[in-house]
C-alpha cells in the first residue's frame, strides 16, 4: 500500500514522502504497523465493532488549490472524512490517505498537504496509517478512508429516529464555503458527549445541507420531520452572505451544506433533558420534531406550514 | 460516506448507483451495516487484528478506458488493493471505493465498474461496505480500500527475511501488462496456505516488478537477497513480449511489474520442505536466497555474479 515506485519517474523520488512520513509518524499503541508495509496493522479495542468510511477532496469540486494553503486542504480532506466517524458517534483511529497530484506538484505543497492532514489527525486523535500517490495529468484528489471504533458497543445510525421524538442540531449552519468549511473540526468529542447523556436515536452529520441531510435521515427511518422556522439557529457567515446575495439567510442555513454539525433525534423527554443542560460542549438547538409520514416541512413564523424541498448540495466551483 | 447529493447536478440522480448498489449487497455477517449510513460497520473476528490498504487505480497512469471493458477495470482496482492484504497472509473482509468519474459517465458504465469490483470482491470472499462518488473534469479514478483481518493471529511483514532464508516467488513472472494485470486472481489463498505449511519470515506482493519489490522487502529487512539466473520462473507472456522488443524474458521478469505473485522468505529448512510438497494451490519456484549485507544480486548461468538496481514499475501508459 504505503508501496512507492523507487524509480526516476515515480513520485518516490520527487517527494521522498513516504520515508518522510513514516519518520513524522508518532508511536500509537492501536497501531501496531503504520506507513511502509503492505497494509497498515490495527489492534481493535475488545468488543466494539470497526468503522469504515471513505471520503473524496478533489480541486475544482471541494475547494479551489489556487484560493487555498495547501495546510487547510489536507486538514479539510481529513476532518470531512472524520466528520462520518462523528455521525455514528465513533471514535476516529487511524487514517489512510490516497494523493493524486498533478504532474509538477512539488514536495514542498506536498509536505504540506500532509502536515495539514496530520494536524487534523492530531486534532482528533487519529493517526496517519498509510497511504498511496500517483501523480499525472488531473487534479489533486485526497481520497481519505478513516477505520474508527464505537466506543462503549454503542453506534448510532440513521435509520432510529421516531414520531414525537425532538431533532437538533449542534453549532450554527449556513454560509460555510465564505471559509468554515475548510478549517471546522468535526464534532467527535461532541457526539460522545451526546451518546453519554441521552439516547441518540438517529445522528448525521450534514456535510451536503441540513434539509438534504435531514432528508437521508428521514428516509432511513420512515418518518417525517417537521422544523421551526424560528428555532433553526443561523451562523453570521449565513447572515453576511443573505445580505450579499438577497437570500434568505434561512436559505443559507437550509441548503449551503458544509457546516459538519450533527443533526439528531433523541426522545422528547431526553430533549427536554438535553435542553436544560448548562453544560453541553457546544450549542445545541431543538429545531424540530420526527412526525409520520415522510418529507420535511417548515412551521413559518407566521403559522404557515410548507414542504421543503430535499435539494441540498450543488457543485458551488 | 455514501452519502450522495441528492440534487440534479449530482451523481445520485446521474446513477441511482447507491441504491443499486444496495439492491446488490449480500447479506454478509461480518458486516453489519453496509452501504448507505455514514460509516460501514464492521465486526472484527474475536483476537485478530486489522489490515488495511488503499490503492488507487487511475485511467492513463494504471489502465486506458479505452482499450478494457467497465468490468474488468472494476475487477482490477479490487484485486490489486486485495493483493496487499494476501501479502499479509491476511484476509479481506470489507472493501470500500471511491469513484471519481469524468463528467458524461454512464449509468451502464459505472454499474459496469461496479460488477466487476463485486465480481473481484465475491471471488476473494469480501463485501463491498461503502463508498463515494464524484463526477467532475478528471479521469476515471478508482480508490480501493480493504480492510482485513490476520488469521490465527499472524500477520507476515516486509522486514523479517533472515540471511540463509530461502526465497520463494509465486506463479511465473512478466509481460502482465499484455492483459494478465486486468484479470489475475490476488493469492490470498495461496498466502494462507503458505503461512499454514510454513514459518514465513517475510513476504510481498509483486506489483512493482520483482527487483523493486524485492529491494523493498530486503531493505525493510536489513539484509540483500541473491536470485538465480535459471530459477526465475518466466511467463509465457514474457516471452512473447521479449521476441517482440528483444529484450531479455528475464529481464520482463525482474522488472515488468504488475505480477501479483508472492515474493517470501523462510528458513532454508522449510524451504526444502516446501520444495517437496507435491500439493501447494500454486506453482512455488525458489529463486534465490537471503544473504547478508544489502541490495540485489544475481547468479548468471554462466558463474557472473550481478547486482540488479532495484529499478521497477515505470508509467507505461
Amino acid at each position: 500500500m504505503p508501496d512507492l515506485p523507487p524509480t526516476s519517474q515515480g513520485p518516490a523520488d520527487e517527494f521522498g514522502l513516504i520515508r518522510w512520513i513514516r519518520d513524522r509518524t508518532p508511536v500509537d499503541t492501536r497501531i501496531e504497523i503504520g506507513p511502509g508495509d503492505d497494509c497498515a496493522v490495527i489492534k481493535p479495542p475488545p468488543g466494539e465493532r470497526i468503522l469504515v468510511t471513505t471520503d473524496m477532496l478533489i480541486d475544482g469540486v471541494h475547494f479551489r488549490s489556487q484560493d487555498v494553503t495547501p495546510e487547510r486542504i489536507g486538514w479539510k480532506a481529513v476532518a470531512r472524512a472524520v466528520s462520518d466517524i462523528a455521525a455514528m458517534a465513533g471514535k476516529p483511529a487511524a487514517i489512510v490517505v490516497a494523493m493524486a497530484a498533478p504532474k509538477g506538484t512539488t514536495p514542498d505543497f506536498a509536505k504540506a498537504v500532509f502536515d495539514g492532514m496530520k494536524k487534523a489527525a492530531d486534532a482528533i486523535g487519529a493517526a496517519i496509517a498509510g497511504g498511496d500517490i500517483s501523480t499525472g495529468v488531473f487534479p489533486l484528489m485526497l481520497t481519505v478512508t478513516v477505520v474508527g471504533f464505537t466506543s462503549n458497543g454503542r453506534c448510532v445510525l440513521r435509520s432510529g429516529a421516531k414520531p414525537g421524538d425532538a431533532v437538533f442540531v449542534t453549532g450554527a449552519l449556513g454560509g460555510a464555503m465564505a471559509g468554515r468549511h475548510l478549517d471546522f473540526t468535526p464534532r467527535v468529542e461532541e457526539a460522545l458527549w451526546l451518546a453519554d447523556n441521552a439516547s441518540v436515536h438517529a445522528m448525521i452529520d450534514i456535510s451536503d445541507g441540513l434539509a438534504a441531510d435531514a432528508g437521508h435521515l428521514a428516509e432511513e427511518s420512515g418518518v417525517g420531520i417537521e422544523f421551526l422556522e424560528s428555532a433553526v439557529p443561523l451562523s453570521e457567515a449565513a447572515r453576511e452572505t443573505a445580505r450579499s446575495d438577497g437570500r434568505a439567510p434561512l436559505d443559507h442555513a437550509l441548503h449551503d451544506g458544509e457546516d459538519y454539525e450533527l443533526l439528531f433525534a433523541v426522545s422528547a423527554q431526553d430533549g427536554d433533558r438535553l435542553a436544560e443542560r448548562s453544560d453541553p460542549p457546544v450549542a445545541l438547538s431543538r429545531i424540530g420534531k420526527v412526525v409520520e409520514g415522510e418529507g420535511l416541512w417548515l412551521l413559518r413564523d407566521d403559522g404557515g406550514r410548507e414542504r421543503i424541498p430535499p435539494r441540498g448540495w450543488v457543485h458551488r466551483l
